[in-house]
């Protein structure tokens, strides 16, 4: 028996699109393969969010699907969609539908709907109450599959436990199931361990692809009865994958070391929204700074250099290494770039704002300032050149509010904005491994913001190994002060550190979407009050 | 029987000062009233959001009610607040403490978690499967209650109509029902409803204040067993009503007017966002324009004009009416004012990006630069003086984008962004009827961005009356073009419109929040990808 896992990277609300990707598919496939599998919600991609209210983006899918059914021959495949049930109009069900002959067969209902971190599925849809199971002929003997949509199958699994205490010759999972730092080996072990205890094959169809903040890693896997992989598709990329059921387990599959993993996962979440949204160019600014430098070259490698433009707006607090370090990125990476110093800006800005305050230097409103006129030279040139600003603001920095509304802050996607600071080195050095495009000097310099004399980021903060562990444990495992300081941290410190995380919530919320690497990213997996008044 | 509805203002996260209000209001009616109630969650207010992840809060809440027990004599005390089950301490509750005499005697759990518009409960909290039925010694008399939390008893209201089959002397639900427009009396209509259905009299206690978007506007009521209001606690403001079981119904209750109501509704949220966020002033430009005034006019109704900063800053585009017209209104209000001409900042700026540029003027570039210029000067403003910038937009231009990210759309709140044009221009002649504070001027003009010479709103957008509909169609009831074109507009423009809501889905996600007064707010109301490929 041959089944193909077609892993393929589709576009949300896309309809037409991605029906004609899953048609050119069916067509190649047709009669060469048993049972061809797309991932969950295909038609529509994952996740389509509020355009399940529209009445017409479900009945555009079904009519989908059914125009999909007459390419269907001897073939079974199986395609996500949502749907309203033909006698619960009000409802919606994340469905897929085993389609063969011109017919869709049966429809299967997810049961298990996720309603954590980023999923609301809770919102949308109404759970199944089908079972799942459904028997083809292949080559002319019955075999029975057990199907199940994506959470079905994680935790306690009972859809798909069911299944197997009614013994499916096959278990067959389509999935959206979006990356996280070590969750592919984590995945790959819990579904092994299912085809193993159920001593059942087991096929995996993920999607793939970058959706806003969500990245789809793919990884779709072949499994045998005895839990061992026997075919597995590339992470972060299309491929449709055959495997036969007989095929012998191959030598161990290797993955990708996980700090290459972590930057294709950037390259490719940063490459769609671009692609997707129908942008081709992006700028930045570069200050000479890591997170600009490692921006930057994500961004070359998802949409070209060509494509990348640097501006190295200096002011009069900038060092010359600054410039320096901006310009051997720029020529590195083969960017173009832009040299705009603010000062006469600036200037024009103190000349007006002086008058009016006494005390116009004595706090924070120059340093703000500084960091606006940048963000309004960014986004003219975004403007004009049609391009994305991408904003190079960091998870440490944007914890603690050490960025600027509408100044660093600004931007259309902000690629590095769910990693902490030494992730940021991390990644650096091993992109340097590659090829040694980011300058030494950028690498081994103490980190500063340049927005007055001498200014250091340690100066006010900790260094970025303490404070990213402090905050590590607060925001992904939700950690109280007291428990913190148990890891060494003196708990002033400690407190100090999250109070500027509940403080700056403000600024988090007006922040611009980027790739999701941790399962407690800013963003949909972290809804905290700005008015919030807990006293830890 | 005397039972007393505290609608109290909470603060979200502030659980000792919370418990600290409901600790002095239990000591002022213990014995005086036989039952005193509190709203939902009234010890973490509401909504706690992610709060609740961290264990320390919800050990906190368990605490607080605790000590709060030891407060409470004869008076049976009702106080919501999330727990951990005792047998199940990875499950979260949204509880109901019913206390008498320094204990706990009951808990009830809430049965029916809201997962829809803002509420994301299911997130939370695990449903409840108590009854909710208590025995009260009343002055010797068993008086058996049904205890319900808010959409416990909304719609089908399951756990109500179980209670009343168990023939309960009374209803009580304690609630944290937000405020949008119309819906007040929806509200007390279907209370009425049960009432008067169930035969049973029903005590109605509601959350006031304003938290983030959300506004709570209290409204308590106690109804007879016909289904007859014998009290009912003002909106918007705090209030303790005694209410006595045979109180005959007074005349009937008046309502506010809706124009009234919605702008009490928008003072309140505005004033709280201050207050609990430890601010005092504010700053925002005065454009001479109708959505400045009036975000201005309730800024000073909710914080006193002497805490409200108008910064006027004409552009060489600027008429001559607009800074008269600031000036007037800034002089009605009795705020001060600042002039900021943005000229010599304009001219630093594009004497920088006119050589990059060869085409500086043929695009929005210059448009917007002007816009974020006045936002980087409001800003300054906010930080030197410890303000908080109001943002100005309304609800017609966010949904098209006739807007400037970082530009007009820079703020920490955003009073009118839940308005339509044609309800900023209604508010605005409702609030002149109290005192003439909007000049006649800035009603009658036609709306103008003043960013180019001439500029005004009816060159590209229809008139507002056309456009509000379409939109109202399009965001509120998801109607699609062709059921929009059914409502007399032309299929071209609706297609056109939409397409601009769709495509200007980035900015919206990078907006200030403001006061929710539809239930369909930007904001958690609607959750759309940015990266959306569906054409309607």
């Amino acid at each position: 028996m041959k089944v193909a896992l077609a892993q393929l990277n589709f576009q949300v609300g896309n309809i037409k699109k991605n029906s004609q990707r899953i048609i050119q598919t069916i067509e190649k496939y047709n009669n060469k393969v048993d049972l061809l599998l797309f991932p969950e919600l295909a038609i529509s991609s994952y996740p389509p969010e509020d355009l399940l209210f529209h009445q017409q983006f479900i009945d555009d899918c079904y009519q989908a699907i059914k125009t999909i059914a007459d390419y269907c021959e001897k073939t079974a495949v199986i395609v996500g969609f949502p749907r309203f049930h033909a006698n619960e109009p009000d409802k919606i069900y994340n469905s897929a539908a085993l389609l063969q002959s011109g017919q869709i067969k049966i429809i299967y209902d997810k049961q298990k709907l996720p309603n954590y971190l980023v999923f609301d599925e809770m919102r949308y849809f109404t759970p199944g109450n089908h079972d799942g199971t459904a028997n083809l002929d292949i080559h002319g003997k019955n075999i029975k599959i057990g199907l199940s949509i994506c959470e079905d199958i994680w935790n306690e699994a009972e859809p798909v436990v069911n299944q197997a205490k009614m013994d499916v010759d096959l278990l067959v999972n389509i999935s959206a199931s979006p990356y996280a730092i070590g969750k592919i080996q984590k995945r790959i072990n819990m579904l092994q361990n299912h085809a193993s205890s159920f001593k059942t094959p087991l096929f995996y169809c993920n999607l793939v692809g970058g959706q806003d903040e969500l990245i789809f890693d793919g990884t779709s896997v072949a499994i045998n009865a005895e839990g061992q992989l026997i075919g597995q598709c590339i992470s972060f990329e299309e491929q449709i994958l055959i495997v036969d059921l007989v095929t012998q387990p191959s030598s161990p599959i290797t993955f990708l070391e996980p700090v290459a993993e972590l930057y294709q996962s950037l390259v490719m979440c940063t490459r769609d929204y671009f692609i997707k949204n129908g942008f081709k160019k992006a700028v930045l600014g570069l200050s000479g700074g890591i997170d600009s430098a490692l921006t930057a070259t994500i961004a070359c490698d998802a949409i070209g250099p060509e494509n990348v433009t640097g501006l190295l707006m200096p002011s009069k607090y900038s060092s010359n290494h600054s410039i320096e370090d901006a310009k051997a990125l720029a020529n590195n990476l083969g960017i173009p770039y832009q040299l705009l110093p603010i000062e006469s800006i600036h200037l024009a800005f103190e000349k007006d704002l002086i008058p009016i305050f006494d005390d116009y230097h004595q706090n924070q409103t120059d340093e703000n300032l500084q960091a606006r006129i940048r963000g309004v030279l960014n986004m003219a040139f975004a403007n004009n050149q049609n391009a994305i600003l991408l904003c190079t603001g960091n998870k440490s920095e944007t914890a603690v509010g050490y960025t600027t509304l509408y100044g660093d802050m600004a931007g259309g996607f902000a690629v590095i904005k769910d990693l902490f600071k030494m992730q940021v080195y991390a990644l650096c050095q091993y992109r340097n491994t590659i090829d040694h495009v980011i300058p030494e000097n950028t690498l081994s310099k103490p980190p500063s913001a340049e927005l007055k004399p001498g200014q250091k980021d340690s100066d006010s903060l900790p260094d970025y190994v303490i404070l990213d562990e402090i905050l590590e444990a607060y925001l992904h495992h939700h950690k109280d002060p007291n428990q913190i300081t148990q890891l060494g941290h003196d708990i002033n410190l400690v407190k100090k550190i999250i109070q500027l995380v509940d403080r700056n919530e403000y600024k988090r919320q007006q922040a611009p979407p980027g790739p999701r690497v941790t399962q407690m990213a800013f963003g949909k997996d972290r809804r905290m009050p700005i008015t919030n008044g807990y006293q830890h």
